[in-house]
């Protein structure tokens, strides 16, 4: 068996077709919600004659979904709703996700469809490192991996002895888990004099959190596992968006249930195919709270070309920030993603990185704190001195301009048992 | 509708036949893996003519799972399970609990019909505050809530702010909360100066940690609640095992899927009814993973009489403390839940305590620690020395011996966000 699902076999015509069937009908039944009824006033499913029509539609923002908190977009009665999922924070307005029993059906299925595309079976152990509750990384993928079978071990975020200790146990085969945690766990493993080769270990899901392809590379290499990116939040319900076949060459959006776009984070126009902008997204088979032209705020584009693997299911490029985590400094645009890419192509840096800004009088500066591998960190000044400046120059090449560089030993970042932070702005 | 499930309306007759039939595949199925293979050798499930025969069959032990870990005790090929528990512990040897799809099912099942019994419906609004992960008690409940079709909000523990929150913007009416946790919660809420009385909430199911009917009386109280005492253990799945009803006066257990008994926890000998003793449990619907006589090491009693709500599955009272637990001081054996019996029943007494065990000189010591509520925290140390002596009193009625008591502040000991840490043993 190749394909988990029919819906994977789809030609770019079927699929086009069918989401002009299934947009449709998110609109007529997004009409229901309060929020929709209002904003798709004058609008009727009819208007819309081909799926470039999408672009009739307005879009929705985070700010939509927190200034109707909490129940603005429901199309059924609260009493339909079996899981809801929701932002943190205790101040500020969060935003909340519901979902009906055939949402978290759909939801399961499309996680299922992922693991199966990249190659886990029943007969794989799959443990999830994510944190559980309230964030859908946990249930989300959790609820796929018992729908395919796998024996599911829910270990939820840290503890990384006992992490390690249960990947030896149970032999795992399959884990779950944010790319800079990955690299966290492995210094653990070194700590332990433990090689995770010598483990069971197969596939990796890495995702949760932008990283570029020289960490997922690391993290195979480390490991000895393929590693494949992944992409979702919990606004499209949360993982199983979006994810890498076997040929890792980008991830296959699941057309059927998501339509997607690439327009100019700035004008809101739809950018040619090959282009970097912000990914909108609209639910075509959610049943409780449809969202209409989301906008996501993560930067990606499509990429051309078919796939090997048979699935003419669009692919997006690795997701390269969030319109929100652009650094400007000095008048030049940065995202966190190019100093990541320089570092972590380099065999000395270590597995932890930290970007600071911060002023000098009236100068915005920046400064990047890397760890260094032990075997690098010698006791010669000069050859530490040429190894910071070969960085900055990288660095420069990358982002155009240089940088403050420190290095620091090999474990004494912060460690990151969630998603790692990155940038620290000292500015204010 | 009065039940969720037809087994819970069997008289005892039924139940006691059903109990023999489902014994005899228990043990059939059982001697499918190699734990059993070895230790029911011998016996057949055609030797057990009744269903008092039970005593014919060997006990099993926490040890016994921790000898046979990971998969000592599998009828099936682990690749038919789906999902792994496991008791915490870097070192030592842990426990793992295994579940096929239909173990799953039973259970969320079995969790449903408690929740349905205590009257929470399809509309309730369910917040889970338990631990999600590798503890039982987050995904347990969680599936039968959703079973029920609850909308089930998966909280997880701690963040108190952001539960308060979450509880007043979707108007919770049932809450699964730990009974220390609860009492902690309510000072929050007096911080915040917020009357929680005030919200939708209608049940709180509690458990997981023995707890008195006074503590019980005053979460009812505080939050003006029926709140409902539970009983589970992961090695009989998580929660579910056992839940009181409407009537409150002890916990029904969950007969067609679970045998029951109270032996002697020295000699192992079965007690007349209405004897405290050891609970045996012996799982009658489990398929991967089934567990014959297992020793609980809980201490309770069945319930004598019929209850009014019509259920004839055999009642516990509420759990006395665990064999483990029996602290031994001055050659008298006293169980911290007397401890907290004596405490919760003042009304001078805050919402929390701790048990310190300690040396003086060669002689064994108790000290208890006990937060007093604002408003008899006087300044008057004569009014402080009285209640002093009032408390020592009242403990040394219960428990025999005079321990030392020291009051103090309101809010000063340390909070719990999981299971209460209550004693504290400095002997060593
Ligand atoms: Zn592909
Ligand atoms: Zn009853």
């Amino acid at each position: 068996m190749k394909f988990l699902h029919l819906e994977e076999q789809l030609s770019r015509e079927e699929i086009k077709k069918l989401q002009l069937v299934r947009l449709k009908s998110a609109v007529a039944r997004a009409k229901k919600s309060p929020f929709y009824a209002k904003k798709l006033k004058g609008i009727e499913p009819e208007d819309l004659k081909s799926i470039e029509d999408v672009k009739l539609l307005p879009f929705t923002t985070k700010e939509d979904l927190r200034e109707h908190y909490p129940y603005g977009f429901l199309t059924v009665p609260k009493s339909e709703f079996v899981r809801l999922h929701a932002s943190s924070g205790t101040t500020g307005s969060p935003t909340a996700i519901l979902y009906t029993e055939n949402d978290l059906n759909t939801w399961a299925d499309l996680m299922a469809r992922c693991l199966f595309m990249v190659g886990v079976r029943k007969e794989d152990v799959f443990q999830n490192m994510s944190g559980y509750g309230l964030f859908t990384g946990g249930l989300g993928i959790h609820y796929g991996a018992e729908r395919l079978g796998c024996l599911t071990i829910p270990a939820g975020a840290g503890n990384s002895k006992r992490q390690i200790k249960l990947l030896k146990d149970f032999a795992v085969s399959v884990v779950h888990i944010i790319p800079s945690y990955a690299l966290h766990l492995s210094t653990v493993f070194e700590g332990l004099g433990i090689n995770p080769k010598d483990f069971n270990l197969r596939i990796f899901l890495i995702g949760a959190e932008p990283h570029t392809d020289e960490t997922r590379r690391r993290i195979e290499e480390i490991y000895g596992v393929k590693a494949f990116n992944s992409y979702g939040l919990s606004e499209m319900n949360g993982p199983g968006v979006a994810f890498e076949c076997e040929y890792q060459n980008g991830m296959h959006i699941w057309e059927d249930a998501f339509l997607a776009e690439i327009v100019d984070p700035v004008d809101l126009t739809t950018l040619p195919e090959g282009e970097v902008g912000e990914l909108i997204m609209t639910t075509l088979a959610r049943e409780g709270m449809p969202l209409i032209r989301y906008r996501t705020k993560d930067l990606t584009r499509f990429l051309p070309g078919e796939c090997p693997c048979g699935r003419s299911h669009v692919r997006i490029d690795r997701i390269t920030g969030r319109a929100d985590d652009m650094i400007i400094l000095k008048g030049v645009n940065i995202y966190p993603m190019q100093v990541e890419k320089v570092l972590m192509s380099m065999k000395e840096v270590g597995q932890n990185y930290l970007i600071e800004l911060y002023k000098e009088g009236h100068l915005d500066q920046m400064r990047v704190k890397v760890e260094i591998k032990d075997e690098y960190f010698v006791e010669d000044m000069r050859v530490l001195k040429a190894l910071q400046s070969k960085i900055a120059k990288n660095l420069r090449e990358e982002i155009l301009i240089t940088p403050r560089v420190e290095l620091v030993e090999h474990n004494s970042l912060p460690k990151s048992q969630g998603k790692a932070i990155r940038v620290i702005d000292l500015r204010n």
